[in-house]
């Protein structure tokens, strides 16, 4: 064993390595007083917002996932432990392991996230997979190439047009934009690559439950994008709801209309729900979850009349305005996570805290190249200018992380050639096999 | 349908679109009176010399795979089909396509490579997995780090031994490659990245039945090699054979002594067999196979009487002196492939033509950063400059089919850093199910 730890005063546990759990991390370890054991699942931390790149052969997965220990470790006062956590027992104040560790803490903070919502029809999950973790984001990429490999190969007309359509469900910033990325693939990428179809045809169907995509954005942005996506050959219908999917079927309702359609390809991005931990925080604290299952938090992050215990990031549920909670975006997550750590600093050395503020950052979507939209505050922009922002806000980031200058070179290249090499048919279809965590989840609701 | 098939005088199949079928192709692509199909089960080419960089974290699988419809998207008259060929009907003129369909052919190239060859046993497999596909390459990434991650875990002391121990049987190229990229992850890489463990205290065993590791190579750079591996604590156990294996213990032999280590990580690299079309061909032909199952050729790589089936690459047997048989080399299958292709032009054309002649490129291996063997003809090099024709060797060979510019920056920055950022563990220990090729492949044995 290498570290001593009776130098520490205090010992905090970070449950989960999203940006909320990471940026908490690394607050904390600068205090050399604390010492920090991070547990994830995974070995890696994931840049989810650019899964989608991955999903549709832009990107490849070590483009946009850093080793855990690789991010942290300078911190010597860091440990990671790669771990499931499948229980928290706060007055023991222990966290358990799956495999039966137990770790103790002084302090926990639990940033286990979410993960799609499937609103009950839990059956949808091996038929429309959502695009949450890096596998998943592999699968959905073997689907939508095995998609144009069958159509290729396919000889019957009917069966070909099925295989040359996607529907997406959700037309929130995940669902524009994989269906903006997936209609450059048909209009640019893809279109010299085969020789019995046209991937020109291809038809992507955008299905959003509210009047316009993007309904958090603008109004005008919503329309902008609406424009950009046509432009690639989406179909947006709006107002329209899925009843129903079977394998190669799905059922869509507006108004009192239903209809249904052939499709051999569906993606789900219509909604996430926090981890299975709020539930496990419900049951031993009696605190109060959303229908998202998102855990209600203290103004310090803080649950219930615990001091010890913190919830940041998309399983938090932080009431800004009267009951309105603040969306699940990275920037929300990373400010919780340095507050965190930064009020844990400060109770240490006996000082006052305020409550957390959210500074807003504004939000941005990518359609295509040179097609985005973006808004700061009052500030709204479109088009390349978006685009460029996106680019550099991504960049930054990735760069503050892990010195990531490939993705840039990736992007760059990208850009020049309208190419995407990392178009990989590898492995089996892996859905649903590896969502054992998520049928566990949901088998005990 | 796009394409006018009228035109051409000729349709040539090719099975395979590893390097012997991918030269072939480009080749022939550039005579439009021939009409192409390249049929390979993978949608991608893959630069198999480098699958042990994916396989340790230092490359992602798209730096070291492209589409094969991506490299061939100018040449019209090609059309690739992503389909497992499972047959080949001479008579007939028709390759089997799994799943039932038949295709065609004028002439057909057999390009179909090599596995790994357990030697009969076909249950080491899933103990000791080798390294031929993106699968394996990613499921070893899997076990390697996966092995550091339950070494820091581990509270028993034998246990933890036993995590970061490594046996790797086979000292060829790959055997050495493999170890000295292990190696560098101990003493380079990981050394800050854990807390309970050091790196450093890895054990890595390299196990190869000769007198000497690299046994094709120059017996003075097989001496440079090993003392190489030596600085990077590497165990070198020549003269030794492996006879057992179970799930954590290797049984090993040298003379007649018999030894068991217990050990967590086999990895095997002990030799190839010819794929299973081999088999199909001795069955549909009565052409002759050796112990490894390549199929014999004739000189201008026909085989038996046949003039209109190639066998070229890894799975062909060609004397080159008296019986000794070409090694499975990358620039064999290329020459091949470029043959054939060209032999097939001048006969469409009246044309007289040779034998098939290799010209020696020499062999490079390397063991990591600036350290690596490498011989031409009488050239012998070692260190740093064998290093640097390692890197321009792949750079140029990378370039050439995909612009890969990509990694000539990752390996730049791997080499300032001694990072390695792709080290994700993924989905499930992947092995053996993915093997299910192989596991038919032996069963008809």
């Amino acid at each position: 064993m290498k570290q001593k730890s009776n130098k520490y005063v205090l010992h905090v546990v970070i449950v989960g390595g999203g940006f909320g759990g990471l940026y908490a991390a690394k607050k904390l370890g600068k205090n050399k007083n604390v010492r920090i054991t991070l547990i994830d699942k995974r070995n890696f931390h994931l840049f989810q917002p650019l899964l989608y790149q991955v999903a549709t052969g832009g990107l490849s997965p070590g483009d946009i996932a850093s080793p855990l220990r690789s991010i942290l470790r300078k911190y010597k006062n860091i440990s990671v432990i790669r771990a499931k956590v499948i229980d928290i027992l706060p007055n023991k104040k222990q966290v358990v392991l799956e495999g039966g560790e137990n770790i103790s803490y002084d302090k926990v903070i639990i940033a286990t996230g979410a993960r799609y919502n499937y609103f009950g029809n839990t059956q949808w999950l091996a038929i429309a997979p959502g695009i949450k973790t890096m596998e998943d984001s592999l699968g959905i990429r073997h689907r939508i190439f095995h998609a144009y490999e069958s159509a290729e190969r396919e000889k019957n007309e009917t069966s070909r047009k099925e295989w040359l359509r996607f529907v997406i469900v959700g037309g929130g910033p995940t669902g524009v934009e994989l269906a903006g990325a997936l209609g450059e693939l048909a209009n640019h990428t893809l279109v010299e690559d085969f020789r019995n179809i046209h991937t020109e045809h291809t038809e992507i169907l955008l299905v959003e439950g509210m009047d316009r995509i993007l309904p958090a954005y603008p109004e005008s942005l919503s329309r902008k994008a609406e424009k950009s996506l046509r432009e690639l050959g989406v179909t947006i219908l709006t107002d329209t709801f899925v009843t129903d999917m079977k394998d190669n079927e799905v059922t869509f309702k507006r108004d009192n209309m239903v209809s249904k359609i052939q499709v051999r390809t569906i993606l789900w991005a219509a909604g996430v729900k926090a981890s299975m931990i709020g539930k496990v925080l419900e049951k031993r604290l009696n605190v109060k979850t959303d229908k998202a299952g998102r855990v209600y938090v203290n103004p310090d992050m803080t649950l219930d009349d615990r001091q010890d215990i913190f919830v940041i990031g998309d399983l938090a549920y932080f009431a800004r305005n009267g009951d309105e909670p603040l969306p699940g975006l990275a920037p929300v997550a990373m400010q919780q996570g340095k507050y965190v750590a930064d009020l844990i600093n400060k109770r240490l050395q006996g000082k006052e805290t305020n409550s957390f503020h959210y500074t807003e950052k504004g939000s941005l979507a990518v359609i295509g190249r040179n097609k985005a939209v973006a808004y700061f505050g009052k500030f709204r922009f479109s088009g390349f200018l978006a685009w460029l922002i996106w680019v550099l806000v991504h960049i930054r980031y990735l760069i503050e992380f892990d010195n990531k200058m490939m993705v840039l070179f990736q992007w760059a290249w990208n850009y020049i050639t309208m190419r995407r090499g990392a178009r990989l048919i590898t492995g089996d279809d892996p859905f649903p096999y590896m969502d054992e965590d998520y049928y566990s989840q949901v088998k005990n609701e």
